[in-house]
């Protein structure tokens, strides 16, 4: 993909963001997306390659917001860029229907990442509009899984990633939280442990005592202050956690 | 090595291919290489440093291929860049005898990817020719693991390669093969399974079926729609496949 | 972190030297610093973000030290770059507390790499000066780990780091050895074995045949050729060398 890219601007700058994303893990690459996406300069060509249904029938998109394009399949990929739940995208995507902008007019049917969105992304980086690499739509598929369920009682969500560290990220924004906590305490149940209380640095509790906090992308995640918290508690990603608010 | 290059000239561009080739598999290296190499822009300098005879006698070795530079250990790393099995390199090679082109002039026992192949990359990247690092060689080492046993009955190869996903890539490209099909069926005995048929998408399978189809790269491969065919049919990087062609 | 150092500067190189040191691990942070950093040109910023203390009261720091910037948390991580072991830092030292060169006055408690020292390095790396980013101290943190207990009958060391091939480095440099051996042979006790003599290269001892010596770094470490001498040997991270000097 990175010859590609070159190959078509020898221009293009590269940045490597993570190669790490569990094999066909829509849900981990669309948290490392939005984590990642924003704190990029305008214009950055977002190239996201997780795509399950390659050679299928799925849609190869681009699409624009807020400045900013991404170039994937249409899986559910940028789900977490928005949280609008309507219809429509709301910013701009185009079906990626113009072979003249792939790097081969005959694509493997294994390996879109390569013949179709990296020349895609390079195109797009090196001036391209989304109007030259395809044509518009208004479906982008946004999956329902980036919303934890919840209600007066309390909130249940999911593990979306496990980091370097052992911490447990879930999918429970921080403003999601705070819109039915109601300054209530939570106690909070996940892999072998109960836990009471919010934290806000790792260093609060004492080493080996499991914690809840507000980790560095806005999200809920569970971590033991110099330990690893997905071993000591036996939490897997796609593991369920459920918090209860008490009076 | 990073460091090396930008020493020797700061302009040069660096781009990671992998970081990933088992410890010591030349095999591994040569079939990465030959995937990524021709995708790149002419001119590229491709330093690759798999070296398990390092501070030995082997040689080293600068060469050059359609418009692409190669720098690495003489141990068979450039097997595949060309189907020519003659004795002399098809396009041009150096040996790299002209220490004033090193990194030091007495490089350490143990790491000349960095004290020497390193810093003839960055020499030739920076527009030093290959008779300016070395004088002319025509001895390449070229390794016969590169083809596959075959005859009128079938072919036998084996898997020079796990990926990402658990899909096992056999060193059987897409002309051997078709040298030898004359439009045949193939049976194919790999692990604990037995294939019949050839796919041409990961999703022609229902998911959990392992099938046979040629990858991306135009190498047959062993693969499970939606699953890690090494783990489930426990196949190895090194374990055998057979091919039987039937009527 | 790499978008918050291109939003700064868009014209920055941002270089990978490596994502797989341990969780929290400053002493193998501070080994890979000090093995890669001298072969950077002058006025490279080194950007280390190893930080278990983060959210605390640890300080944050820019220093200086042979044309080379460093900047991360003041915990021992830069350690390895001096010899020195006095009070005061040899080359120049600011503590990092100037908000207004911080990606955000309110950095999250979980993730200064991000919020503060990414930034810092960002502003270094265009152009501004030290004096700019924070105030002088001459307080930075050196750990005892760096070295070896030593005396006429030997040295007690221990494993800083296995490698992707095995080997085992230990925190015995090859000044430190030379120290005390007065060319006597050494007898060394590690992991399941005991060593007799020091090799040059791997390839010196017969495949298999775990040996002594030097690497590329200058450290003394254990290796087998052509084999993996962490796993043969039982030897881990952390576990103690024993070298005794006979006559």
């Amino acid at each position: 993909m990175k010859g590609v890219i070159l190959s078509i601007d020898p221009s293009v700058r590269l940045i490597d963001i993570s190669h790490e994303i569990a094999a066909q893990d829509v849900m981990e690459a669309a948290f490392v997306l939005q984590n990642a996406a924003w704190h990029f300069p305008d214009g950055t060509v977002h190239l996201v390659v997780v795509d399950p249904g390659v050679g299928t029938g799925r849609n190869a998109l681009a699409v624009e917001l807020n400045g900013q394009f991404f170039v994937g399949a249409d899986n559910g990929l940028f789900t977490l860029l928005t949280s609008s739940n309507g219809e429509s995208w709301p910013g701009r995507a185009v079906l990626l229907n113009r072979p003249e902008y792939w790097y081969t007019r005959e694509p493997s049917s294994t390996f879109h990442g390569r013949d179709i969105f990296a020349a895609v992304a390079a195109h797009l980086a090196s001036g391209r509009s989304l109007d030259d690499v395809g044509t518009p739509t208004s479906n982008v598929m946004r999956l329902r899984w980036a919303t934890p369920f919840a209600d007066d009682k309390g909130l249940q969500g999911w593990i979306v990633q496990v980091d370097h560290y052992g911490n447990c990220i879930t999918n429970i924004s921080r403003s999601v939280y705070h819109t039915y906590d109601r300054k209530r305490s939570p106690k909070c149940y996940v892999g072998t442990t109960i836990l009471e209380g919010l934290c806000s640095t790792y260093d609060e509790a004492i080493a080996g005592e499991p914690i809840l906090l507000f980790g560095s992308s806005g999200y809920l995640e569970v971590a033991i202050n110099r330990g690893n918290a997905a071993r000591l508690l036996s939490i897997r990603k796609g593991d369920p956690i459920n918090i209860v608010f008490s009076e």
